[in-house]
């Protein structure tokens, strides 16, 4: 450890009774943190430097970003340093001909968005840990969120990257470049690797222009085909504008409701799916009232059963508040498990029956919500519980995993690996994916220290 | 060879003179083709099968699509093993509900493009050689084309890819996955990899709705500072409204005028820079005479000096046949070179300042054009010479490439970098990452032969 206070200086480390109290104040755990020591880096040179060290004496590491990871991305066992990004929080530029932000590992998603607003431009990708997610991590893991129908995924926004390899070598690949075939796209490696690759320091992020006006819309409808009818007409009909298409099952829909306390609900209960969409406008575009001539045209044409337009902002985000507070639909749970599983849009409809008798016939489940970003293929489950056991635990696991290798399914859409599905990998990639990926790892890390255990 | 005959019939094997005359039938070239012999495997595992085979006999691989490439990533130097991949050419599925293509490596993207418009979608990759080009080449080379402002790269396209490893290894990731954060996401990899990592046998892309209706103009600016205010103003109006928005120099807006014949020219010549754009609508959306109705207002404003509308369909097609007839304006170039350089957007103006002044100073420049994608940063310079030697071909590459390196820009920002452009490769990639290309290159494809010699 002296050696590693040499380099980021007695300040930016942290030993003892430091590192095991230091969870106690940050975002929802309590459990000490394990760790031979953290260290806060400034720079990019500390982070490299303290690699070499690593790499030297075999010192396995772990990165800590927001830590809002939900798989187990920055588990710790005790044996490694934990590098933490926070202090590596700065903006380094907003070019707002270019629309990219270049920015360090640490900074906030929430920070960069509101800096980003101000000079009249959007970072688009956002989701519910935004105010303590980091930039850094969100690239490591490839973050989806609410808007990747529009948008895309975090990968979609990174144009440049600098990353600190296992042996402390800088790949610095800092680019503000939109288009750049020269050569092996080597970012494309880090982002969505969990950290088990390489330590992503600083990024040259895309933006978007601010986006226009919002219209907001609830619809009842019969069965799932009718969901495909009427998603590909609205895509056929509005293009790019249309951008959300939530789906939710039955019961979910009532029970996500609760969250209004009955003020306010925009659909009867009772119906057997409804739909949550919304389509943007810019200021040159949409007419206002396109969104309700659309729907009376699929009410009458008997596509949809029921419709409900928001009025006004408050109404809008009263909508949403019905989809994004799953908070409120989770405390409901007991012993609960979360999935988020991507399949073929066309296949979502026979999935979820299919899972749901799976869950109605298994005695140890208590209750269970399906909801998810339909457009995308990324299906959310909460399943809630009797009782807890691993036994438990792993048949549910594998109700909800199983049926997906038929389907050519992903047992994480957005989530990640991390150590929690480790175990269930198999059910999505084949050995030869993973002999590749573990060929990879060999090449890049061959000492195993970066992130050890997670994905494979 | 006897045992390669063995594995895809005798049908799928040339030798002797069937090689050496087959390309006076191809595209675009009448040299012999040099090789030991040409294989055209039907299926998966005939490639596997031939890859064993080369792996075990150290026998060297160079794919073939449909040789559209322009930095000679398809060349040959006699000594290897052309896997040829015409006859793989089914689309195998277009599922429209998912939408999604499954695709055999050999289909051409205009037979693509067509299958997939008959089912009401659109695959929106394009580009000049399409009635030639591969999608295995399309996806292997990243390719960009008239649309990347609007619809991204190849790599968004590519949900799911299938790939034979130098030593006959099927790494199969044929998924439909708009979202799958399930472990490393190993087709990033292949996608943009000239070749050199492995052998895309199929795919699954991803397709888009058909857009609506589009409005075209050309527009007249005093300088590069207003074409950046001209950008920005319409992008925060128009959102993702705006699909193109092309940049062409005095000069060569003249030039490429040559092509109407004197008929039909939609603004006079002198400006100093011209802006070709579109914006797309929606059947439910835009009102028709936006464009008119912005454009006027740029005119009083003063940051457009001159606008012209396309009135009608032809009228539409004259405006890009104007910016897309490149052959038009190669054909008055003498000993031409060409140039497909990126950059920060905010940068394009600067940089063509220096590389106009340094190619005015180069007494073995004739003349030289400029034109690109400009909301892309991409910028395309074709130079014609008075003479062609060696030394004044290397200098030109140098005058344009050079100056790319302060910007942080790429010498190639489509076309990749195949044999012609390694080695100038420094220009835009560090020691570092070079160093990572070839270390993946040697965890791959430990016995290099994988189109040997291109990119690294």
């Amino acid at each position: 450890m002296v050696r590693i206070a040499e380099i980021v200086g007695a300040d930016n480390l942290l030993v003892g009774d430091a590192v095991s109290e230091r969870f106690v104040h940050i975002w929802k755990t309590h459990i000490p943190l394990a760790a031979v020591a953290v260290v806060t880096p400034t720079s990019v040179e500390q982070v490299s430097a303290v690699m070499r060290y690593c790499h030297q004496t075999g010192l396995s590491v772990v990165v800590h970003g927001g830590l809002t990871n939900m798989v187990g991305s920055t588990e710790t066992s005790g044996i490694e340093l934990v590098i933490s990004m926070e202090k590596m929080n700065r903006i380094l530029e907003l070019d707002v001909n270019s629309k990219t932000a270049f920015v360090e590992a640490g900074v906030i998603l929430e920070h960069l968005q509101e800096e980003v607003k101000k000079v009249g431009l959007m970072f688009p990708v956002t989701f519910g840990a935004k105010g303590s997610a980091q930039v850094g991590g969100m690239i490591a893991t490839n973050a989806g969120g609410l808007r990747v129908f529009r948008y895309g995924m975090t990968r979609q926004w990174v144009l440049g990257l600098e990353v600190v390899m296992s042996d402390g070598t800088v790949i610095s690949g800092l680019k503000k470049l939109v288009k750049d075939n020269s050569g092996l796209d080597l970012k494309q490696l880090f982002i969505g690797s969990e950290g088990v690759l390489g330590i992503i320091t600083r990024a040259v992020l895309r933006l978007s222009p601010a986006s226009g006006g919002r219209h907001t819309a609830f619809v009842a409808l019969e069965d799932f085909g009718q969901v495909l009818v009427f998603l590909r007409s609205m895509e056929l009909t509005l293009g790019g504008a249309l951008t959300a298409f939530e789906l939710i099952w039955k019961d979910t829909y009532q029970r996500m409701c609760g969250v209004l306390k009955g003020g306010g609900i925009p659909l009867a209960f009772g119906y057997p799916l409804y739909v949550l969409l919304e389509i943007s406008t810019s200021t040159g575009g949409t007419s206002p009232n396109l969104l309700e001539q659309l729907l009376e045209k699929y009410l009458e044409e008997g596509i949809v059963l029921d419709a409900a337009v928001a009025s006004s902002e408050s109404e809008q985000n009263r909508f949403w508040r019905i989809r994004e507070d799953v908070d409120h639909l989770v405390s409901q749970c007991t012993f609960d498990q979360h999935f988020d599983v991507s399949l073929p849009i066309a296949d979502i409809g026979d999935y979820v029956d299919g899972i749901r008798r799976n869950l109605d016939a298994e005695p140890g489940v208590d209750t269970y919500f399906v909801y998810g970003h339909m457009a995308d293929g990324n299906i959310h489950v909460v399943v809630s519980k009797k009782y807890d056991s691993v036994d438990l635990i792993e048949r549910v696991n594998n109700l909800i995993y199983s049926p997906l290798t038929n389907y050519g399914g992903s047992i994480s859409a957005e989530h990640g690996i991390g150590t929690h599905k480790k175990a269930y990998l198999p059910y999505c990639r084949s050995k030869e994916e993973l002999d590749l990926m573990r060929r990879l790892k060999g090449a890049l890390d061959p000492k195993g220290i970066l992130n050890p255990g997670k994905i494979i």
